[in-house]
């Protein structure tokens, strides 16, 4: 049988678990151009919170009834499709799913045929060698542009993106500052990420302390967060400073169904000359590829290092996500659902 | 006698004229490498009510018993600068003074010798050929960036900025819709400008009336006002949409000594993945060639017009400026001084 989790509800409070039903069909007959996946791996992002919310942020919103949408690797069990055959390890909108069909005429991304990467694990190509890595090279590079000597903060440092954002802006030359939510993911973020400082911001003073770590201002703003974080941060924004508003988890969860609102000082910004700059990672597919060079490249430099929370079982997915808004993981979010078949 | 205009304090509501104080002193004595210099045309700038605050936009606030900072035309009455001879036109900070010196150690900006220029009248080097025009230019061509067939959106159209920038927009082939205060701004701004459409802000239907004049979203918001008619034009970005935060002339009347502060949905440009980018005209000097280049061929070519609006007398710039920010004005805003000597 296939268990899939369906969108019950969209939720209306910061927990979604009642907002899910898991089901137990029948595994889909292969047809035409449709090849069998089996997930084997299930990536938790902050994006599937609005993907629950009827905002369309590059996808449409998931409707309520059906399996709920996620990013995942899977092998393929029987393939009608030219481009894949039994066996195939491929990456795609695999869904809350144990089974689904690739088929490009009905799902919203399509999948590919992917190789395991030489000098990573396969989980890699759903973090710093997939759109979690791509995510931050994007914003690092075509919107952040820290140079040698700038400071950048990152907030979500030790988050998937966040984590490889700071070391891209470490590689660039610039001093790298983290906003985390525990003492024990700020030391992680300094001592096994190499960021020049990282500000717990639990701690009751760390306003105070965002302001010791960088002496000289703030030049990039890698926002991951948004809220009193992202104010606090704007509001140390040098003249010529950038905002790469990656993400704003801390609206997610109180999310009403329409849309998002969040104030941000658009004054701060005008009288310092400021951008901010938005984008999608899905909406970049021709860039995958330069980017996947580049922070491949740093993995084999020792420039890159990542660290993954896997939690184990489908059924716990809506669990996970839940504790991604918690705050309970480090670096990327997995699922892990089945073993690869060798 | 030199009249000039020193601030009092800092203005703690929307009138300015209690202030200031008009003084009369005596015309300074020119030393080496000065140039005593008549102020003919001053301009009035949204940003003169910013460098009455304490905020640091690009210069230093104006100190509170210093004569107020201006930007103006004036003539070279006795030089000893090797730069200038007497009868000379100029550009700079006259002030808000009948008299004052040209000093590039003292001057918080260069005054420089200009010609009149041949397709327009002295006043256009304050409008459209001079820094107001060149705001407008570098807003569109650098952030803006608007494509044919794409949808700009201008607040404050019937001001100097403004009406400009919407021009350009046409020039580029965009479709272009104003938004200003008045009936008769609007119609100004689309029979005369010839903007595609303008929506008088102050009709309580005006929301609807921006959308009908929008019906395919807007890719450009030129913001120069803020407040509620910024984020009704945010609320209509389309996807990749750009915002120029030109200005913020809502928020300015009710600034704070310290800072200004006004939020906007950052949410939606998040969602939208959209830009915002701000500049200052004066951190680009090096344009400013570029900039009169093109201004002056839209001129030559019939496709930039402007209106001024002028007030008579250096003891009514206080005046001025109050009425500027009630909206009284069409196009530039200057301050007749003296007659030109020639």
């Amino acid at each position: 049988m296939n268990r899939r989790y369906r969108l019950r509800r969209r939720p209306e409070s910061s927990r979604v678990e009642a907002d899910f039903e898991l089901v137990e069909e029948p595994i889909p007959e292969v047809g035409p151009g449709q090849a069998l996946v089996r997930t084997l791996w299930l990536s938790i992002d902050p994006s599937n919170r609005i993907w629950l919310s009827e905002v369309d942020y590059g996808l449409p919103p998931v409707p309520v009834g059906s399996v709920m949408r996620g990013l995942g690797i899977g092998q393929v069990v029987e393939s009608q499709r030219e481009d894949m055959s039994a066996g195939d390890l491929v990456s795609g909108p695999t869904g809350w799913a144990d089974y689904t069909l690739a088929d490009d005429q009905v799902n919203v991304l399509p999948f590919s045929v992917v190789t395991s990467p030489v000098n990573a694990p396969l989980t890699a190509l759903l973090g710093p060698l997939g759109h979690t890595g791509i995510t931050a090279y994007l914003g690092v590079h075509d919107i952040g542009k820290p140079q040698p000597g700038e400071t950048m903060v990152i907030s979500a440092a030790a988050g998937a993106v966040g984590s490889v954002a700071g070391q891209i802006g470490k590689a660039r030359g610039a001093r790298v500052v983290g906003i985390a939510g525990s003492f024990q993911k700020c030391r992680y973020v300094v001592d096994e990420l190499g960021f020049d400082a990282c500000i717990n911001y639990k701690d009751p003073h760390w306003r105070a302390h965002l302001e010791q770590a960088t002496p000289d201002g703030i030049d990039v703003d890698f926002e991951n967060v948004g809220g009193q974080i992202m104010e606090q941060v704007v509001d140390r924004l040098n003249v010529g400073g950038r905002v790469v508003l990656c993400g704003l988890m801390s609206e997610y969860t109180t999310l009403g169904s329409s849309r998002l609102q969040h104030g941000v000082d658009v004054a701060q910004i005008m009288i310092k000359r400021a951008h901010i700059g938005s984008f999608l990672v899905l909406d970049n597919a021709d860039r995958f590829p330069e980017a996947i060079e580049y922070l491949s490249g740093l993995i084999e430099d020792g420039k890159l290092t990542y660290d993954e929370t896997v939690i184990d079982g489908l059924e716990r997915a809506p669990e996970a996500l839940n504790q991604m808004f918690a705050g309970s993981n480090t670096g990327k979010l997995l699922i892990k659902v089945a073993e690869r078949c060798v």
